[in-house]
């Protein structure tokens, strides 16, 4: 299928070339046109605007926050400038479920089709097609988007007709990995401090009760104190939580543990810790019972 | 092996029947002697006194709490009185680490040996033999204790020599537990107020990032909202956070996140599920978010 | 001196009539008109829309929330548009900092200055000219409006010469007292639960070092349980929450006690507390010990 | 009045001073006796055990600690042996509930009077003679201690026959002390980081709303970020906490801003902050938003 592909950072270019892999045609358009061209090489085509990788018919957009996708969509160069009626776009970022209905309203009103498909996975696994897709929005739209998400997924997970359930059942899942983490970071801090190997603690939960994925990469990040370099960094695991948090406030659901953990991403902020990987806030239990804190990031280059 | 077993609640007695099952002589004592009499058809033998279980050369204690610890292992008619000289003492309680400590001081200076072995696993777990033992004391304790371990467990975590660490990891263990409890109530709550089908969320969940046990079986019982029978009551939870909070206080560590279930927990037992299944802590996640109590617990009979 | 004044909710209409009894001329603005029509009795004029408020060359505002103020200050019949050259508003809504900086912004770019002044005190305090003002603008802005808000206050606190540090100090003195509920709440649960006499215990704190209206005022209110009718509602308070809790975002300071306010809040909300006083999230910690909710609060008509 | 007076630590010495100042007589005992011989000067005798100081026939007590108390009270040469029958002890510390309805119970069966009157103030106010006192006992024992109270307290507060109630008051006390040392830790974490003029923020506070003893000497201890010498040590805080939330579990009454405040306090100590003023737990929530540690203490010599 001939797709455009819009946002090619480190997660967005693992997912065009599982596309690519996948016998797909990809005009790829990234803000800083390097990144773009960089897949020429994989065969992708190189698109000058999003409205250029939407005429494609099917658009595809993996952007960091609500910000960037409203960026590239309005306006005559954008995308839903570009692409036809009766169009689709297939939106794999996470961003607040408010987002996803206006997106979805916006691309109604133009005859276009709109699927919300946010992805768990962490560059490595976006890189090897293995992302787990979850997917929200008109039957028909998750028919034609099928080939593509299951290109770039092990597995998709259809959870409705409305595109913001895909939005908030991701947030949920990401505030379920931070409640892990932070749940990991206790427990380790205190039997460290207690004298237990925190290895061998951390082998019997992975290898019993918490045979989990979840546990297996933040236990070891954290076992390790290695956040760098990031699989998602920490200001964008704070604005997810943020999102998580405006949503119990819309829905008049209190979330203490996620409140918890927004002091804590805002604390590993005022750290210095922006450019770590997320999981970096569960330093602060360490820091907290004593430890000094984290030897400052090497600048990104 | 002859061995003595003390305490025949719903976890002890699937355990010590997992012992005859495995070929061992059991002698069974028990504070209400009918239930260590329903035993008899299954092949244990019955003691009049701890003592008397204990003169088995080796014995394992199956008790609620430090204080049923304590009432069996003093006194002439007690555990440490019958024991002989060389013997051993195999804890599977969940206790304090200092009462461990406690405990192995004093069968030391009685000649005797003395090995921590909690372990993780809910009454069908093990009926089934096929709990997970995290054990830690003498080397030569260890291997004396295995062939009984290895009956009443699908496997063992040897975590040092030092008794107190098996204790510490255990609480924390369970900790985690009631961190996903929480998580798992918190997401529920928002993601099912929202109108997100909660049963495909979970699926979503224990299918990719927390495929393990504690997911599934938690998961479960908040989803369909039922804490009746308890695998484990709420009273015995709150009982091993405090003492994971006091092991907290004692290494000076902060624990927000036990603190947090702390509160919790407090709150169901002022609502009156202190004859639920610890679980249902969780449930006030939805009470927070409007939904009405619990119905009052059928009387346990 | 004659003075625009828009927005005559509860505390508005106090305010507006201390400036009268004061000897200034009101003009008075209000969405819905007969609240300001009420005001001629009291020797008011009252104008058609808030330009013709503005015309008076200073206007004061007291609205409830960010929108509120944007919704009266733009457009042709907007506040802006009616403020001549080098007149001033005078915002006495409690708003966030950075309304504030933009709305002074705007009014500099029209050759207006603007004052932030927001107020701390209750409907009976404003009707009675006691309120305690926090003000924050240029020194010349606040020469001019000192007349107006000696009528309304009985002291006025000057911060500084950028606006949104008055917006901000507001906040953070409404925290102040979110957080003195919250205190009062859980001491005066476990007291009343424990059979020491309340009352008995409110005095002690009252007469000793807890001395101050804020202790006096909450405490009785949640001693007797009556949060009708509302000083401030709870709608208002949480979003006066939400907006000190953004700020600890954009400075990335954590403040895990205005988060348990947040989480106290919306429980309050989701069991139908919001007609209520804002104190009445105090209550929850009388429901988490047991206690039942509160009665539906009476329909406000 | 004839009375016997252990414990002359910090804020012993300067009750016992009081009652001499007020005409009483006073034996002394302190367990480094030195401190017991500087108050010879004042016209103090000295008794050589707790048993000899019990013999005036009315004896107070002001130790930091539960373990404390114990450890005079019982024994050949403790308060107990040497107090006569129908004599008096009046218990001005900070307990725990269940060690003064114990220690009542101890006093009762003896044919002795047993008060709790613990008081509120730091050493300062204690040599000024101007504590509050909350007492609680049979009516007669308050009469009798009343010219003794009077002596070393502003005011007297009765709360009621048991004993039990006077500790939890004061523990009550306590932590609204905490929690206002934390709220004001908060807001000027935010407010100084903002830019906005701590001191002159602090002084909108305890000129208005917050215009109580409590704000004024906590906000200018955490305003200045000094700690040392201390008034009340952050160890015997964290053990008013702890006691505070044992209640709360005794009580089934969740007490989230407590468990707050211990973590903060269980942080602190982590850092080293034990030989500093309890109000030193505050300066976390400037660390959580970037500060530097607190230097080290000095040793306390």
């Amino acid at each position: 299928m001939r797709v455009g592909f819009i946002g090619l950072g480190s997660m967005g270019r693992g997912m065009a070339e599982s596309l690519l892999r996948g016998g797909h045609e990809v005009v790829a358009w990234n803000r800083t046109r390097e990144r773009a061209e960089a897949l020429r090489g994989a065969g992708a085509a190189v698109a000058a605007t999003p409205a250029e990788a939407a005429r494609a018919g099917v658009v595809l957009t993996m952007l960091s926050d609500d910000r960037a996708v409203e960026a590239v969509e309005g306006g005559p160069d954008g995308l839903r400038a570009g692409l036809p009626r009766g169009g689709l776009h297939v939106s794999l970022s996470t961003l607040a479920p408010e987002t996803v209905t206006r997106l979805a309203r916006e691309h109604a009103a133009a005859g276009q089709d709109f699927l919300a498909a946010p992805v768990f996975g962490r560059p490595d696994v976006a890189a090897a097609g293995k992302l787990n897709v979850v997917a929200a929005g008109p039957k028909a739209a998750l028919e034609r988007a099928r080939p593509l998400l299951d290109a770039v997924g092990q597995r998709v997970f259809p959870v409705g007709e409305d595109p913001a359930q895909a939005a908030l059942v991701k947030l949920a899942g990401n505030f379920m990995l931070t409640a892990a983490i932070e749940a990991l970071a206790e427990a380790l801090a205190l039997v460290g401090k207690a004298g237990v190997d925190r290895a061998r603690f951390l082998e019997v939960l992975t290898e019993t009760l918490f045979a989990a994925p979840a546990y297996r990469t933040y236990g070891r990040a954290l076992l390790e104190g290695r956040f760098a370099p990031p699989g998602f960094t920490l200001p964008l695991g704070a604005k997810d939580n943020r999102l998580f948090l405006q949503a119990g406030e819309r829905h008049q659901v209190p979330l203490p543990l996620a409140s918890l953990v927004r002091d804590r991403m805002l604390a590993a902020l005022a750290r210095g810790y922006g450019g770590l990987d997320w999981a970096a806030f569960g330093h602060l239990a360490e820091e907290e019972a004593g430890a000094p804190p984290l030897p400052p990031a090497e600048p990104r280059g």
